[in-house]
């Protein structure tokens, strides 16, 4: 063992050395010793609180990269799930600190680290991990209650219907866990999907994963609209961080609006990947695309005019009919259209290789989430799916719904309200 | 056509207003006519020199994020393959400078936009485009010529041979022409492959596309050491930007070291998808990990001792053997067993969903620049393919070698010296 456990004692001199400097420090200090002192200035200020009210990653401004999975539970054993939500609250404060999985903890040169070292030097890059329950973590496939939770499921946790033109692959869609990591560099991302993944071997298995980049929606004031791969401004209209009566109306689940009071606080994710015919799309002309969005290219005011954030005119006369056409994007989901009902879109754009036709795989991962998909999704995407011109460059190949619990405080653990309620 | 009409109008006075002020400013002041001038202020001094004497994306200090596609030819018409060949050039050159392609004609309502639209405002990242020639470009599966390029096939560039344990997949290897982009914003590397695949439709189909994240490998004396999904800073003895001697030697062919002048300049890039088996990679010991890798995980530096750029000394000995075991990567690859050869490493991490079995598909997409693979690979590959105890983990899912021709000057197309000499 002599030089070799050398070694094993250098490196740990190096980690441990710098740790006498007290708990708090305990942390960057290793991470400075480790990367030669060379500590990344950004990780003390980047990032987004885990506590709260509300679990981080729903108003959140929207990070730049996304990493979801869904995750299947594998054990029968009640107690064995909620030692894994534990193990993985435990992690996500860590990793949404900046820190590694295990902290300061740098474990036995004889066992696995605790952390897989890939994001190391990265900083936390505004991490938020969101953590949901599908209704399939509730009732098995015969109907029958799974984990003790007769009596838990939500009324507004529906199995989302069939949609018109629907081509939905059940392997990339559901699942009883969903787990959608956002951050500013993806390697924190996926960092952060892989520990919590690893933490549940034996528990949960991987039914889908998917990467996410650029931002498909306006989610805060400061932040410009981005642009889908439409090449279109996307989210004009979405609910604002900022909009307290907006979120509390159409996002939040409040004491009264749900059956089940352990989701007070919290929402609801939909989740639909759509890929998008870009190919037959790029082949088509301005015109037809801007009367298929409703909305002009360049500047993304309405075809009545405007600029970007005026409301569209959806009685101005153009040639044949209304100037923004009755089957556009938005005259088909403008609230005006449904009670007035608003989204809040979260969603990132992905490509995924290609499709073995010679075409790029590519499109829009949806994410929006709403107080009650029955009002707010369903509705919206049945009218889509029957009357929206855009249809024509879409194909709908996932589909999930799952309740997102509300935040917690510390010395909670994630899904406690709907666990120990 | 009254009012539709006259939103088109509107568009294009917003679009055209603001081009009197000179071609030279023509594009840049559109553009900030479109997003209402709030150009981003970075469009100015993000970009990379795509003239030159090399192709840009080879000594370019490594971007963040990659889109690397592999296409086929599908058309036998040499004017069309060479046509193709000038608009990618003309597109990239504009894509490269943070215009759109098509540069400042905003084209005609009626018919599609010259650019898809998505990567307007994001400025140019640092984006570069580098294309190459695969060997099914020169030769057709019954081995005769195709284009008319008799004669120009270059010695090296050979069919890579199966390595032991290779589980390469066709439809992700080969193809005709690769071309890779990178950027440090995904979505105008996404932007500038699908813009070149849109060009090439009717001449070429995508084979495989694959996005990247995360550099592998120090490029530059300014970047730090990159980490891989194992955890480990990778690429620690790569060929820098700066060492013109190790590029002249290792990367770049020379008017004396091919048997195709239309090379010199040129250099050959080898690309493997290497999937990391990560869950079972995570579940090994910290020991074992280093013993593998014949690293520090934390530092970097070699098991002799030292830090992270100490020369490692292979002849140190530990309790059984030498203390860098002679079956790790380093010991394997090391350039004192392989003649003194060096790779310039260029990689990228990749995360691809899961696998069916609920597993994370993850990896390194290998991506390397040599002056001949024959000696700068091949032994390589065969002596870890053969010995290195990483194999393990690895399992090598694609291959790919390609003559990357040397870069051009303005007024000449990519490629041009394969087609005209």
């Amino acid at each position: 063992m002599g030089e070799e456990k050398k070694a094993g004692i250098s490196r740990r001199l190096l980690l441990t050395g710098a740790g006498a400097g007290g708990a708090g420090l305990a942390v960057g200090a290793l991470a400075a010793a480790a990367f030669g002192g060379q500590l990344p200035e950004k990780q003390a200020t980047d990032t987004i609180e885990f506590y709260g009210e509300h679990q981080a990653g729903i108003t959140t401004e929207a990070q730049d990269r996304m990493h979801i999975v869904g995750f299947d539970v594998t054990t029968q054993d009640r107690g064995k799930l909620v030692a894994l939500l534990r193990d993985w609250t435990a992690a996500i404060e860590q990793m949404a600190a900046g820190q590694p999985v295990g902290g300061a903890d740098t474990g036995s040169y004889d066992a696995p680290p605790a952390d897989t070292g890939e994001a190391e030097g990265l900083g936390a890059a505004h991490l938020t991990v969101t953590v949901g329950f599908g209704r399939s973590l509730f009732l098995d496939e015969h109907g029958k209650p799974r984990f003790g939770l007769q009596g838990k499921l939500p009324e507004a946790l529906i199995e989302l219907p069939h949609f018109s033109g629907d081509m939905v692959e059940e392997q990339r869609s559901g699942g009883d866990i969903v787990v959608q990591a956002c951050a500013n560099d993806p390697q924190v991302a996926v960092h952060a999907i892989r520990n919590l993944s690893r933490l549940g071997f034996g528990t949960v298995r991987v039914r889908f994963s998917q990467i996410g980049f650029g931002r498909t929606a306006k989610t805060t004031q400061a932040q410009q609209t981005p642009r889908n791969l439409f090449g279109f401004k996307d989210g004009t209209a979405n609910i604002l961080a900022e909009d307290a009566d907006a979120l509390a109306k159409h996002v939040w689940v409040g004491k009264d609006s749900t059956d089940q009071p352990w989701m007070a606080g919290g929402t609801y994710m939909v989740a639909r990947r759509i890929r998008m015919q870009i190919e037959t799309w790029d082949r088509s002309a301005l015109r037809e695309q801007e009367n298929v969005v409703g909305r002009i290219k360049s500047t993304g005011a309405p075809l009545s005019g405007g600029e970007e954030f005026s409301e569209p005119d959806f009685a101005m006369a153009g040639s044949a009919g209304p100037i923004i056409p009755v089957d556009s994007h938005v005259a088909v989901l403008h609230p005006s259209a449904h009670n007035g009902v608003q989204m809040l879109r979260r969603g990132f754009n992905y490509t995924d290789g290609s499709d073995g036709l010679g075409r790029l795989d590519a499109g829009l991962f949806f994410i929006a989430f709403v107080i009650d998909a029955r009002t707010h999704f369903v509705p919206l995407q049945k009218a889509m799916s029957a009357n929206d011109a855009m249809n024509e460059y879409l194909r709908h190949t996932s589909s999930g719904l799952y309740a997102i619990p509300p935040g917690i405080q510390p010395g909670q653990y994630l899904g406690q309200q709907l666990f120990e309620s």
